[in-house]
């Protein structure tokens, strides 16, 4: 070791997580877990680095945006850009031994060298569930079902699922339908005038333009009419999925009120081949999609020569997290319970062995290391959010009893050795 | 998407965890992190990524295993490679903002570019808990003591803590300690006389090898003696120090038959300063020390001017989870309770509303998505580890009941429809 002092710093869009919000965070991913297995998900891990070609030609134009680098063994590897690509390589790799469909759920970070200035994260969680092996209709909404209830479990209320299916785009076959998708994929932002004027300037033929137009209308206004657009052009399959998307929805305990057909939904990803869909929360915009996800029926093929239907969804997190703390949903229950005080050099022995009782009683408990001023522990105690603090000088000591105080009021009872554990688990969530 | 497969495979030294060890290791992590808490210790997320200068300079011969590489910033990064070194940075960074003590605790991954023939990965979690800030005592026995209630609470009996204090190596000042130590160190491999045939080679004077023989002896036998030799050479300090801590062990509920003086005990790393431990276990010696550490006083120092000493320890997950594979305790609880059979295309509807039902029971519960063989669906149960199936005809569905079959042993039972969530609650542990 060096005698020159280096500077404790965390490198641009990486972050930690102090106590306090971890221990949050973590109950929110226990809560999350208990969900995705309610619905018969399990869980699957794997590696932060990944070969380099396993993830190249997934992404787009943000292909950039891997961490790629030489190891020690001039091997070319990337770290994890997001969960899919990875569990495709898996499914590939182990098709022969894996009973289909495979349900699984994975809840890791991953690494984007996106740019910080718009407040995003290099380092960020995702939370996944994926079905892959099935063309079953109902499990396309069994993933949705699922993030919904994963909100419900959160308290959110105000979500509203947005569902598409990406086939709607064959209406603008014959046009450069990749254009036509990007500009109606700015109507939230330009509006419809904004749309159709960039179509024009793009040279959109007037056919093409007025079909777009009465897309746009209808997508505005009563999705019926846009029903009945896509019988007109041969598109009922399309449009019979949507509905039984919504009817399957609803049968998987979805507040039907909460799912909406919107069909200048597109995502951004090129592995999607039929529904997809974002869920926003109403009263929250500014944290756009929370969620989102759809059917990639291509994707492990790129890694196999049979061919593997699948459909996923993935859960942002951090977005989340912060949109819980928003909305004040944040309750992080306390982590530890007691806090033994130390006041008296000579009882040391005792302090300890009482701390031991306590948890072998499965309370969970510290004690301070010194004698110390009863202020400075009281804070300590609030500091790591523990709401009992357990007093025991001399004279309680020989009576075989301890004062267990309420931190917050310091209001305070005198209790028995023997029923100290139990007066805190029954007031601990009062 | 190119046209091209590209070959689904991992690195060598990644691995992917399928569900039935996830599932197995997520319980794990979670009876760990119970006793983690139940010690006072909270949560702490570090990021992957560090600046490289941050790890540089700890680990001695080993920095050459760190992955290290050039950032799309041009900025030299490096993935973690333990829990301890950016704990340390941490602590240093807010400083002003944590409350001492600050016990933390991290399960996560660390990464090393480890020879892999030897079987070692080059991905692996780690299992830290640590305590900045205080000199007491009390602390290191505490961490020791956490650790050995994890190898409790995950059901290992015969484990051994070995505790010594490097302090201990000052009998050999004089000469060169750091050679002595290395030789030491390989006492399990090649004998007391292995080790002072090497120090002959090397030179050591016959005053100090006379020295080492005398502390050998005492190591393998009795060590009051050992003992003597501390009070004489005046390393009263040292012994006092072993000595209360073994009483501390004790008083925080380690079983002190357990709990063993090794005074060739050293550890690999530079940080350490004073007391040392390492677990094993006595009828596995093959899995080598399991989890160990000690005290680092001077660690933290390395990013601040104000000296913060700390203790810690480690549970080496990966190898802890074969022992107890080899040990037959890998028990884990089924995460998926049903199977919604599917045998009536014309039932479908009814399916899902019998799995959303259990669902919103708080049954973990799947539904096959397809009408298939009645084998084949319990076959795929069988693999996913679901213990219950449940079937539904036209006639059941008629008479509002169900038949819930215990796939293991073929039984079933007619059950009503209200009744079924509670029928598997009750009938899934035994």
């Amino acid at each position: 070791m060096t005698d020159r002092k280096i500077e404790p710093r965390t490198l641009k869009g990486f972050r930690d997580y102090g106590p306090r919000e971890q221990l949050a965070r973590q109950q929110m991913f226990a809560k999350i877990q208990n969900v995705f297995e309610r619905f018969g998900f399990l869980p699957l891990s794997t590696p932060v680095l990944e070969y380099k070609e396993i993830l190249m030609g997934k992404y787009g134009d943000d292909e950039k945006l891997v961490y790629s680098f030489k190891d020690n063994g001039d091997r070319d590897v990337a770290m994890r850009y997001d969960l899919t690509v990875p569990l495709a390589r898996f499914v590939a790799q182990n098709q022969n031994d894996l009973a289909l469909p495979f349900k699984r759920y994975q809840i890791a970070p991953v690494w984007r060298a996106e740019n910080t200035q718009k407040g995003r994260l290099r380092e960020f969680y995702q939370c996944d569930v994926d079905t892959v092996g099935t063309n079953s209709p109902t499990a396309d909404a069994e993933v949705i079902a699922c993030l919904c209830t994963v909100l419900d479990a959160l308290g959110i209320e105000d979500y509203e699922v947005q569902i598409n299916d990406r086939r709607i785009f064959r209406l603008f076959d014959g046009g450069n339908s990749t254009d036509i998708i990007r500009s109606i994929d700015k109507l939230d932002k330009v509006g419809k005038d904004g749309v159709l004027k960039e179509l024009t300037e793009k040279g959109l033929g007037s056919d093409l333009l007025e079909k777009v137009k009465s897309f746009l209308d209808a997508a505005q206004g009563d999705p019926g009419k846009l029903g009945e657009q896509l019988m007109r052009e041969d598109l009922k399959d399309v449009w019979d999925a949507l509905q039984a998307l919504q009817s399957n929805l609803k049968r998987f305990g979805v507040d039907w009120v909460k799912v909406k057909f919107n069909p200048t939904i597109a995502r951004g990803l090129d592995y999607y081949t039929s529904t997809v869909f974002e869920i926003r929360l109403k009263n929250n915009p500014e944290f756009g999609s929370i969620s989102g996800g759809g059917r990639y029926d291509g994707l492990v093929d790129t890694f196999s020569e049979k061919s593997l239907p699948a459909v996923g969804g993935s859960i942002g997190i951090d977005r989340l997290f912060e949109a819980l703390e928003s909305m004040d949903l944040v309750q992080s229950a306390p982590a530890i319970q007691v806090l033994v005080i130390n006041q008296d050099e000579s009882l040391q022995n005792e302090y300890l062995e009482l701390v031991t009782r306590l948890r072998a009683e499965h309370i969970n408990a510290e004690m301070y290391y010194e004698a110390a001023k009863l202020d400075k522990q009281f804070k300590y105690a609030e500091s790591k959010g523990i709401p009992f603090g357990v007093i025991m000088g001399t004279d309680e000591q020989n009576r075989g009893v301890v004062k267990i105080k309420k931190l917050a009021t310091r209001e305070q009872e005198e209790i028995s050795v023997e029923d100290a554990a139990e007066y805190v688990r029954k007031h601990a969530h009062k």
